[in-house]
């Protein structure tokens, strides 16, 4: 093998145009990132371990306790997207054996779970049909049932469209000895959560959704019962990257006064997680919550009005970032979206993991959340309607 | 607590010029990032599953095939720095009660070690002092007391500053039906590696040395004797995320038409990756491995006017990237890099793991391998050496 063999693709840098076209991610995410975030990602870097580079990492932790709605101090950002923050708290919260609980109701939970089992936990699976929701006296029968140490629900099933409800089910946990995780990657920003208030023992979300940075970083809190746990465990979690015992010290949460090294985090990615918490700060929380209703409701009605319907039926379920509409009678909807990429350059999606062949989806969230791209969307999808020939007719 | 309560020092945006200061960053990565590939990192992102995104990733895979000098089409990116190309790799690679011998003559060699013996494996060390390398015979010696399934060696061991040589060690391993796998962090670029012509069954590296891109991606490929041992596995590895079965999917190096949600990449993260790739091949793999070698002779010699003496003492065995100062006596060292830091904006590092308190590190790694840096640097040293009183005279 030559030197210089493999490299003659890459002479010249006429490939970089082409390369980045311009795309509306109207897709569950990620979305369109705002030029103040992408102008954070370009700054010149600096060392990983500086001072500078600490404040830049305590603004990030200030800006996740609000955003999350918690004072906890073990409160970071995972050097990875919304996955390595799901294995971070499965990791650290569970050792084998022990007994998990897992809500199912899209493809999260199955994530969840499938994690849980590599590391030999005892998962038990609470399942519903994608877009289906527990009630609080079913979770605490399963609670019940199989006294879990971890009970896991996903707040914002992107997959399915839906946010399911959260209130009261942190204090049947605490009831119960178990610890509440809570996956937010698709709500957070654009659906209520508070983490103190509703008893979640362990949150996480991602910087892709309605942060609107690009994916590469994780939002994650523990609170002290989950610390406790966490803490006093017998053996290591399987992950030395995603070990809470180091990453703890490197975000300056476990009261050492020095931070070793650890790895080295994506310098640039907490360049634009800040600024995307800075943005949704100085919108307010409450601001965010209102503007994803507004939109989310103005874009239900324009879809009713092309005479689709929403998958799910209960309008107070509804994910307000990601919409999911059931799949029209007689059309192809891989054609529809097709159509849409092509003649629109915009994303829309069809279903993740068991929702396949079940819905279409439609993320406006953070910076994308506007009428004036709720209009564009639904322009697009009547003139696909229009164009695409139902294949069963 | 109230929802506006902790944004309140988020508002505005004053902060934002302070906390992205100029360094230059002369320590052992990350290194300064070139205006072409901070471009890159800023352009509007697109979808992680679009085709144009696939045509990148592609790119970026035939870039990695090139500065690995390998045809292997296991070749891909992961989702996070050096160090979870280090977990990808012996999660993948080795099962529970196997036998692995990792070599450790510095920092990598003893986290290789505990994150094996996280999953369970029945490790075996082969141990220098920082900067001690292991002959040939050693090598194999060790190999035919442990029968490893797995040999662990770090080609460029940042901590001690040593390049370790690697001719001959991959045959030793397939003669006994080992997989040799080598860490080329801090080496790529910079030392000259040739991953198929060395029978070398696992080679990974890291986005922020001489690649000069931000941390937050990681280059890793696998021939076809460790595919062979990887899709052959009893268990599951531990890591749904690490898990090469889906990231080969995710990377379309498995075959199948359809490339399928894993996770979410770091779109931004492979902007960045690819445009140093191609930095990389346009200037070529040899005349990078002649600067390094040039400029950090260079820089020996200005050390060695300034009364230091360099701390591996045999030229050949030095780190083109990476040059580890013995700290000169009397000094303290912690004061010296401060000072430096202060006066002159710039990073210089003291040691890592088992090298902390014997060496003061320099790197000139890549885009910042230029002897006037080196000048810079020297003109650093010398004015700390003149200004930081011996505390032992």
């Amino acid at each position: 093998l030559s030197v210089r063999q493999r490299c003659s693709f890459f002479f010249g840098s006429g490939h970089q145009d082409n390369s980045f076209p311009l795309r509306y991610l109207f897709g569950p995410g990620p979305s369109n990132v705002p030029p103040r975030i992408l102008a954070a990602g370009s700054r010149p870097i600096i060392g990983h371990l500086h001072p500078e580079m600490y404040e830049i990492m305590n603004d990030i932790k200030r800006g996740i306790q609000y955003v999350f709605q918690t004072e906890n101090n073990m409160t970071l950002a995972m050097s990875g997207s919304g996955h390595a923050a799901m294995e971070c708290a499965v990791f650290n919260m569970v050792e084998p054996g022990e007994s998990v609980l897992i809500a199912i109701n899209g493809i999260w939970g199955e994530r969840v779970a499938e994690i849980a089992e590599r590391i030999g936990a005892n998962v038990h699976r609470l399942v519903k049909s994608p877009g289906g929701y527990f009630t609080n006296k079913e979770i605490e029968q399963a609670v019940e049932k199989h006294k879990p140490v971890l009970f896991f629900l996903t707040h914002g099933e992107s997959s399915a469209g839906l946010c399911h409800p959260v209130d009261g089910i942190g204090d049947i946990c605490r009831k119960h000895n178990c610890l509440f995780l809570v996956d937010t990657v698709a709500s957070l920003g654009a659906a209520p959560i508070f983490m103190d208030k509703q008893n979640i023992d362990i949150l996480y979300s991602g910087s892709q959704k309605a942060l609107n940075a690009p994916p590469g970083t994780a939002p994650i809190s523990f609170n002290d019962r989950a610390c406790h746990k966490m803490f006093n465990r017998k053996t290591k979690p399987v992950s030395y990257l995603f070990d809470m015992a180091h990453l703890s010290n490197y975000w300056g949460c476990d009261g050492k006064p020095a931070r070793e090294y650890h790895h080295t985090g994506p310098v640039s990615g907490f360049f634009t997680l800040r600024e995307s918490l800075a943005i949704l700060a100085e919108k307010g929380l409450e601001e965010s919550w209102k503007k994803h209703k507004e939109v989310s409701a103005y874009l239900y009605r324009g879809l009713e009005d092309l005479g689709l319907k929403l998958f799910i039926p209960e309008r107070d379920l509804r994910l307000p970032s990601v919409t999911t509409i059931a799949i029209p009678a007689g059309y192809n909807w891989r054609e529809l979206l097709t159509y849409i990429m092509k003649h629109h350059h915009m994303e829309m999606t069809g279903g993740l993991g068991p929702s396949i062949g079940m819905v279409m989806r439609i993320g406006l969230m953070g910076y994308n959340c506007e009428k004036t791209n709720a209009d564009m969307a639904l322009h697009a999808l009547a003139d696909a309607l229009k164009s695409c020939k139902k294949s069963k007719p």
